[in-house]
């Protein structure tokens, strides 16, 4: 896979399913970087197919069918909760040396999809995740820069060749991605802390004001600290439902924690301890602001 | 007071005490408004109140005492565990006329440091609350335009005089400042749901992630949500420690409707309610970009 001269020298062919932003832009990236000669979309609505080769990210719109029986290297950008049916579907056109790798944001459920759809061929498939996105979606929002500098994680099976992780790896670097690996729970749980919980809260807090009986007080008062606190929880309800429901198990046991730390913050405040509050806020600041120095974000 | 002529002709004068963020800008706020033609500054650090003299935004340093006995109108913009013992310094040495203000976060307990320090003179300490601040404090930061276009909050006692309200009203005017008034215990609720709950969950939050067993891997792939749901964490351990303990009562009763609107989402999460899910984090994605269109905020 995308050695040129692999396949009797034909040029290497990457599919993607789903050719929204992430696999526009997975698509757009790689073209850009010369590493795929031919891209075929598969996607459910024809609007989206059209715009992505109007735009120039797809070559060709296909079916999944034709996808499995042409394509080197398939991309699935698709809603988690689909991803046994489409890998179903996919399955029977094959060839050997397809491989197959995904953009879900969960990878536990991921893995266990890609199990029960591929069987003996789920070697074949490298679970993955791209840490990236933008305000907007869609096929006019894909961009071959969106992979720059950012994370890819990876939680290769046990089944997967050396070769075809390498593969993998290598064409999220050609898109500029820095790749790690890690277990696909270990992911699960690391992303339920930094996004899926951060999520959850800002909404329950806003949930919370907005059913408040003063609330359009109380949002008449509010400024920049509840601003940034809250503007994550004007994010797509269709989206992060997804999002929850495909982590449910990580992001439970982590917001159990959030409630085990509140309880310890709750209880200083209660008992009106000043120094156990002020060593609670501190170590709270001092990892935010030493994350800031760290993360050049700020 | 506020009038050049009401005694004797000599100009208005204005104490403030805390030489800050707070008290700077409402010094030189009223003196580009032509409001005060003197103003006294007070404060316990001596570089503070020289730098304030030399920045211009005070003409002289004095004591409680001596601000007592010259000021038309005094300021006390400090930290409001000292409200009782300043007031208590303050009062033996006012005069009749002579109206108190404060920039305090939370009212409820300034009212009763008030009444337990003044007495039958607590009709001349009419309490207030801009809602303003900056990234950071001292003199230096003080700015003729903090208050312009924010909300200052009164907060009136039965005991005040309608000229005095109208005074204090008048010279946040003149800072450019909206003014309402509400009850001191709507204000706390208020202030402790949009201000003081966001910077408190945000800090649980942080702390728990920097206490996970792999907070550095966590750490390491945070991106721009978490980076805005938890800038507010990295604030003033030592100013946070003391706006909680302040408003104690206000706060421990919202984090307990914040528990309430977070085992609602949980439920719906555990029982994989899916619609119930996307209701609860619809309404609170509507309520934020409302929040948003009306604010201009973003």
């Amino acid at each position: 896979m995308i050695d040129p001269h692999h396949r009797n020298g034909a040029a290497p062919v990457l599919a993607v399913v789903g050719v929204g932003l992430i696999g526009g832009s997975f698509a757009a990236a790689l073209r850009s970087a010369g590493a795929v000669e031919r891209v075929l979309g598969v996607g459910r609505s024809r609007r989206s197919l059209q715009e992505a080769q109007e735009l120039g990210l797809i070559d060709a719109a296909v079916s999944l069918e034709q996808a499995a029986a042409e394509a080197d290297c398939i991309l699935l950008s698709v809603p988690v909760g689909t991803t046994q049916s489409v890998l179903e579907t996919l399955r029977p056109h094959l060839r050997d040396e397809t491989l197959i790798t995904d953009a879900g944001s969960t990878k536990v459920n991921v893995v266990q999809a890609a199990r029960a759809a591929l069987g003996e061929r789920v070697g074949q498939f490298i679970p993955g995740h791209p840490i990236a996105g933008a305000e907007k979606g869609g096929p006019a929002a894909a961009s071959a820069e969106l992979y720059q500098g950012r994370t890819t994680i990876l939680t290769p099976l046990e089944e997967n060749s050396v070769e075809g992780r390498l593969a993998i790896t290598r064409l999220w670097e050609a898109c500029g991605a820095r790749v790690i690996t890690m277990e696909p729970d270990v992911h699960d749980v690391v992303l339920a802390s930094v996004s899926h919980v951060p999520h959850l809260l800002s909404s329950v807090y806003m949930w919370q004001v907005a059913a408040a009986e003063n609330s359009d007080l109380r949002m008449e008062l509010a400024g920049s600290g509840f601003r940034d606190f809250t503007r994550i929880a004007a994010g797509s309800p269709e989206m992060w439902r997804d999002i929850f429901l495909a982590n449910r198990d990580a992001v439970l046991s982590e917001i159990a924690e959030v409630r085990a730390a509140l309880d310890r913050a709750e209880q200083a405040l209660q008992a009106e301890d000043a120094d156990k509050l002020h060593d609670f806020l501190e170590r709270a600041a001092l990892a935010r602001r030493f994350w800031a120095s760290r993360s050049g974000l700020y």
